[in-house]
């Protein structure tokens, strides 16, 4: 049995598990506060986006990162604005209503949110009978494996600073959107263009882990408050720092999305020769091919994946997943599988 | 100029003036916790419904109805299901998610939640990784004029007690929906049929006031410490039981409603002899004729109302509203104008 | 029996029922923007303090005031300071806690908040794992009668502007405060001294309402979206806006305060001819004499009163409070029971 | 320099590690679903505690632990009861409050809750115009290293019991607690005694981690999503199931709070003979010795340490914290500086 479920299946990159072993049992300041690591994981960060005034902040996972980011900017009344499939709109358990706020959304075919949308929104609401909306959530790559190029997040920025929203950008999957053929986008680009935006490092090789980068000093004045009291502070914070020192350092974080990349790309390629049709224009690591349920049926002998959406009486959409750790051979099985 | 905008424009039927100043000087127990007005009101309510059982509770307001009744029946990662158009989703600035819940909503085309939208509602939130929806809120009349049948109450209630959901039911407006010539549902009928639901008296010529009764004792459970928490428990409460007792003394309830659903009869008869169209099938005291938007301005120089809608370049939507105090010669002066 | 269990047990002044009969059938604009009625009574209390910049929103009652303010002013992991006898500490079962944040007390012999206890708490409270102390909250009168001299509340606001601290003055009882022999502050020394506060209305006359006058443009601002949001906008608003006009009227605040003070006044002096002792040095018109348990089964054949707290085996201090309503006779009934 | 500032200093030990690098590369089911580890953790810890029906859930750290825990316990107007020191109440930033939940306390000399405190605070909260005490929260060991004998747990329980109070134990220190010579309560004690509480890894040798053991079926119910919501469902669950396997393999878990404990025992011993006195009658790893100023800034050239609190002009108290890490040469130096 292989599975596909996701990127994060595994723990992590050899390399990372090796720095946390040279550095066990030497002594460290706590909750992200020591120099050694995180203060150079920042510094590592700060150089990589081009901006020596960004703050990063380490946090554990992305659900926490997204209520804590959200939550932070936010006034009771200000409402956030995403896509329908969007992260924080379905699959976070209500995490940011949980903070009080309303996540506003419109239907997207391809996953992501347009100017025409935020203006709709902003259209719909006028005055202090409805909430105000704040921020725009983006994901890259988003929730069905799309992506933003640089024109779209070039409008949507700039659609954001005409109109005083904030522009939030998920990147627990940054890694493959960075990595996939269709990019055009840089890290120093999304910083250029977001207020705040986040390397996820959970599902792209690390234990766990994702950086924060505030770029808008507005979000990120008393940050660390907001960290500790959504539990999101870690004690042992240099595990954190150690994790980003690892990633980037000698490229890991891009070599290990690559990988991922390349073997989607085989994948997608081989689902297309063999005819199937897929459920999301997906040009990254998560793939949505249309499968018969019989097929699906045979399928599940040997690999694991999760059913996306069912399209008609006899056929589903699965979600197929390659991440760093993704064995070629278990590509290849799997296509042959399909024959 | 005459005011059309909505059915709270004026005070309160002199019968209530009446009462508050008779009682003005007598000493009164505070917080709703008095027999004299309260109690009675109570007893007029219980036996108004049939149901000796019932727990009622005045607050001043339906927003403040909406979030307490929400906040109090739902554990954190519960979710309500409304509408799309519903006034918790859309007019109370979120209100709801400022207590921590998520609001679920489908596109209604006549703003009312069916059978089959809650079960597809229920169908895409299986685990907990999304909200888990527990109640379905309602409005009768709807945000659009529109109104439940019998039948659909029923067919919804009997969905929600099958799959464990709390049915609430908000009636802000629920005499104009009890007055409608299009209604055959009874007060008794929503109290067997709902969990909760209130009767609005700040729309139905009360100074202000919604009476929540409260059938589900799960929801009832410590409901006057909620009441407090939320700033809804009035000091003088006795104000609040002295507008429900003379609602429901004499059937000045009905009486109201009857008036201001004549008056929508007869405006809206009138409006469809000239041949205008509607933008939504309102069977009771809100009409939303569709008016060229000269004609809009031209009645606007002597009548004040709300645009609901633009329908194309040159057409607009607008909202006309009778209430129990609305004068017979404004619904002709109106017509007329129209001529 | 004759009630002196508290300053709200009538309905309100005559003239208030009237203006609220003249009125009560002409058409208003809804939820506070009515010129005629709530903009007159801005301009009216605008200048009273002498202010004319100040924001005055009007809301139903106390709880939902402190709420409002609390939550509108403070970030998630601000807190408030006061007395550990305040009333957002107590008696509001956890209000401002509900909306997030924290209420940091010492103890308060005599019900106020001094810059010793703000200097304490700032101190104890140094980083990002304690809340930040954010805001000041008092009242004023006192939960326990007393009342802030000006330097008091100069050497306060001195403290808190200094620090970065908002100074919020729940005026809910500000009529007794200002009507007292021992007062020596005005509302323009108030609005000059602190960043918000507010003028009660239910405890002094009014049907029900508290006038909150805001300072601080900060805390002002989208303040209505808050008023909202947590369900304190009166659809039928201009029902505050004429209360409050009449209450500033030909001085018919002071007036009544007044009345409620002379009798407050009378009743002290009486229960210290006649020996009794006090709970705390009340200035005001909440008297908390310490009777022996058997005066007090004896008085409460004819008065009604709370009982405030246990002194010893066989005395309670109670509470006795006067208001505008207060009938002479009834105090000097009270008094002749008592020998 | 040697650092005594906290038990959470150093990574894991290295058998924690070991399993973590054996299982790095095999594909797990995320979000704590494994079998293999946390299936096979809660296994070991329901067989610890004697109580196969216990709930068994990992989280990060003890802030999420505490906040996740109360806030799917109580209903919006209940409160919970600690110490004044309580962790909850100082340190956690106000993330219960966050929550929306009071945190009520009352001075606590050492550290502890007692049932009089309880009974003070259920006392003067008797109805709806205060929040309703439902929970007590308990440190053991406490914030200043003291920790709860059997009879005093069973005093507590037996209280909360009786009045229907949720009792929950912050485990953080509980392996100092189990370890310490003063301790007469095992694991399985304390889950007979409780509704919920949790065994810490962070300051106990892993790497991070906590156990949440719900006893309670009315806390557990849907406790997933509330761990969701909160942020605190990480991605990778299997690495918290590897390290609470290998805590409770071989006693390793008491093993290192063992080491602790003996060093611990070594450094009072050691101050005692010395002559100095302490802040707290600490009989665990933390201890609280009372230096002059000029002793404490001679320290500090060799040793990190928190200051506790200033006890005279001349005189603070510092915090010493052994940890399974902790050298037997540094205490021996520590010691030797003194001289």
């Amino acid at each position: 049995m292989y599975s596909f479920t996701n990127d994060y299946s595994e723990g992590a990159h050899p390399r990372i598990l090796e720095a946390l072993m040279e550095t066990n049992l030497t002594q460290h300041t706590g909750y992200g506060m020591d120099e050694e690591h995180c203060g150079h994981a920042r510094e590592l960060i700060r150089r990589e986006i081009g901006r020596p005034d960004a703050s990063v902040h380490f946090l554990v996972g992305g659900t926490q990162a997204n209520l804590t980011v959200i939550a932070a900017a936010l006034k009771p009344w200000e409402a956030v604005i995403c896509a329908s499939t969007g992260h924080i709109n379905v699959h976070e358990t209500g995490a940011v209503e949980a903070t009080g706020h309303k996540v506003l959304t419109l239907p997207d075919p391809d996953g992501k949110v347009t100017p025409a949308m935020v203006l709709e929104i902003l259209d719909s609401h006028p005055d202090e009978h409805m909430v105000k909306p704040k921020m725009v959530y983006i994901s890259n790559t988003t929730e069905i494996g799309t992506q933003y190029t640089k024109a779209e997040l070039e409008a949507l920025s700039h659609l954001c600073r005409q109109r005083g929203l904030y522009l939030f950008l998920d990147g627990a999957r940054l890694g493959a959107a960075l990595a996939s053929s269709a990019n055009d986008l840089t890290l120093a680009d999304i910083a250029a263009l977001t207020d705040v935006f986040y390397i996820g490092g959970t599902k792209n090789g690390a234990l766990f882990g994702e950086a924060v980068v505030i770029l808008n000093p507005q979000i990120d004045q008393d940050f660390r408050y907001m960290i500790k009291q959504r539990g999101g502070m870690l004690a042992k914070g240099w595990l954190l720092g150690i994790q980003f020192e690892t990633l980037f350092t000698d490229g890991l974080f891009y070599e290990m999305a690559g990988h991922s990349s390349r073997l989607a790309d085989r994948l997608r390629a081989g689902l297309e020769e063999r005819g199937f049709s897929f459920y999301s224009r997906s040009v990254s690591n998560q793939l949505f091919p249309i499968f018969s349920d019989e097929l699906i049926e045979k399928l599940s002998a040997d690999f694991s994946f999760n059913i996306q959406a069912r399209i008609d009486d006899s056929h589903q959409a699965i979600r197929l997943v390659t991440s760093w750790a993704t064995r070629e051979e278990a590509v290849d099985a799997l296509l042959k599988a399909l024959d």
